[in-house]
């Protein structure tokens, strides 16, 4: 089998590997209907976060169950499934609490940017569609299995509701369905922070009601300007930068929310600070495998369309095409056919 | 008139100073039945948050109001009343939203250990009781401006709901009437972090389930040990230290809360350990305006006794020695009679 390897900066390979088979008896395997590459992704190909050694690639997934495990119940062979970046039992305490990127047991899934993955877990971590879908719905249900679902922890973190002004900071596929996450939640007033011509227009798609080009301080200004001099409801943080993150918790109102979904690289923050703001903050890896029976749910019956994020659909064995296109910021996200 | 000034470290005294005068229309003067010195006081009178000249101290007051500016409409002379260490108009956004802490026309109440007070913003910022209250009731409804609100919003802000599991890392008055409040909201478990006999007496007959003596990293042991390795629903951390603040986040469950309710002194968090953890984080100055009208409500009615957090009862003339006797933990909280 083939599949991507990441073995440094700037150097994805699409090269054999040992195809995956079960190994605990939770286990699934599944034969990937698509994959892609993720934000998160290129921290690792810009070298910002090293890797010791060559490493399968790739987090995200969809696609037809081959073989489960002798202890898999609910999971079937030729199901087709979703799945988180997180395996979880998806009944320990923090499962029950909806924090299944939490579970006792989690363990991360990789190398999925490949024609077969292991599932750990599959019970717990996988959700199958009613049927097989038709391919024009691969790409939202593969949105699910990460950046939908963390662009809707983002709007659920953040308290969105009815009514409320909602500010997006980031124009990456999270932010970007953030944006359409805050609209199904009823959002009045949807700010999106792009500078980008496509990004700003996928935005308006999606819901946003309002385009914000400044950032940093002046971003805030214009934050304040539109809000009466207030501050946002709610601002949902898609970056992970300390510029993003304090452009962020300077916008919001007093008693308005923060969440933040990308992983933060090296940013402290004053608690005096956030003390004056009076800011809720919430964020960390999403759980993904709360919501994704809902979002299936939305994509089956066609109310969303996350899947439009995907600006660039090419064939798995181009991938390192497809990470150098979104490092160049020439694609939002790259769909990856096995 | 004769009131506390802070001339620095260690160093109250009580003195003739000018006695206050309606300055605006929407002032109130108050004569103050009691007073009290708080915890925050102490971060001056150490010398840990130094004063640039001799300063009027005290921000906690209940009394009689003697007069009223032209435009106070709702707040009469003779009404007994009680308010917060921020004036407020209550009517601004940030006031609707239920953040007085926050109002656009916030000023600070200063210079309360005295027989009487400017309020600014009266009709904003005071609550009447119903009728002038008897003796037993002041020290509760002088609590209530100050610290007893302070430790409802540390609760309300950590999502205290029935049946859950709430811990309370400090046990000065606020901690302790954030124990009281964790209580009246239904938590079915509340840990008291203390290792006072005294303050361990009062958080049991506050509600506390559980008293935990240990700190740090074995404090955050202890409460993981209490909740088989989950973490608290809540942690209301009402100290301001790095290490509190640190032993709050490490203690809460995933998805769990946070409330901090002390001003941060120097506090840095890293924003990786509080996303690794899915924390929850809310605080900031009481807006405890929000919560008078109830809480006087639960004093009026003896539903609850705050004013068990006054352990040391003093005439104003000695309010050095209820500066004393607090620096040095021989008292939880004075109460000065003027």
């Amino acid at each position: 089998m083939r599949g991507a390897v990441l073995y440094g900066k700037g150097d994805v390979r699409f090269e054999e590997r040992e195809a995956p088979r079960i190994t605990q008896p939770t286990d699934a395997i599944v034969r990937t209907s698509a994959t892609c590459v993720c934000g998160s992704d290129l921290w690792g190909y810009r070298g910002i976060a090293p890797i010791a050694q060559p490493t399968p690639f790739g987090h995200e997934y969809c696609g037809i169950v081959e073989e489960v495990g002798r202890d898999v119940t609910s999971i079937k062979p030729g199901q087709f499934v979703v799945g988180s970046f997180f395996a979880s039992d998806n009944t320990c305490p923090h499962c029950q609490n909806g924090y299944q990127s939490a579970c006792q047991h989690r363990e991360l899934v990789g190398g999925a940017q490949a024609p077969r993955l292991r599932v750990p877990l599959a019970d717990g971590t996988l959700v199958a569609t009613p049927d097989v879908p038709s391919d024009d719905l691969i790409p939202s249900l593969l949105a699910a299995s990460d950046v939908l679902g963390t662009g809707w922890f983002a709007a659920d973190a953040a308290g969105v509701k009815p009514g409320k002004t909602v500010v997006v900071v980031g124009d990456g596929a999270v932010g970007l369905l953030a944006i359409l996450s805050a609209k199904q939640m009823g959002a009045e007033r949807i700010v999106a922070m792009s500078r980008h011509d496509v990004r700003q227009k996928l935005a308006r798609d999606f819901g946003a009601t309002d385009v914000v080009a400044e950032r940093g301080d002046e971003g805030v200004a214009r934050i304040k300007e539109l809000t009466n001099g207030i501050g946002a409801d709610s601002v949902l943080e898609c970056v992970g930068t300390e510029t993003s993150l304090m452009q962020a918790i300077k916008s919001v109102r007093a008693g308005g929310y923060v969440s933040y979904v990308g992983v933060p690289h090296g940013v402290t923050l004053k608690a005096q600070e956030l003390f004056a703001t009076h800011v809720r903050l919430h964020g960390g890896p999403a759980p993904v495998r709360r919501y994704l029976p809902h979002l299936i749910d939305l994509i089956w019956s066609r109310k969303i369309d996350p899947g439009k994020v995907f600006d660039l659909v090419l064939p798995l064995a181009q991938v390192a095409e497809g990470y150098r296109a979104m490092d160049e910021r020439r694609a939002i996200k790259t769909l990856l056919r096995p």
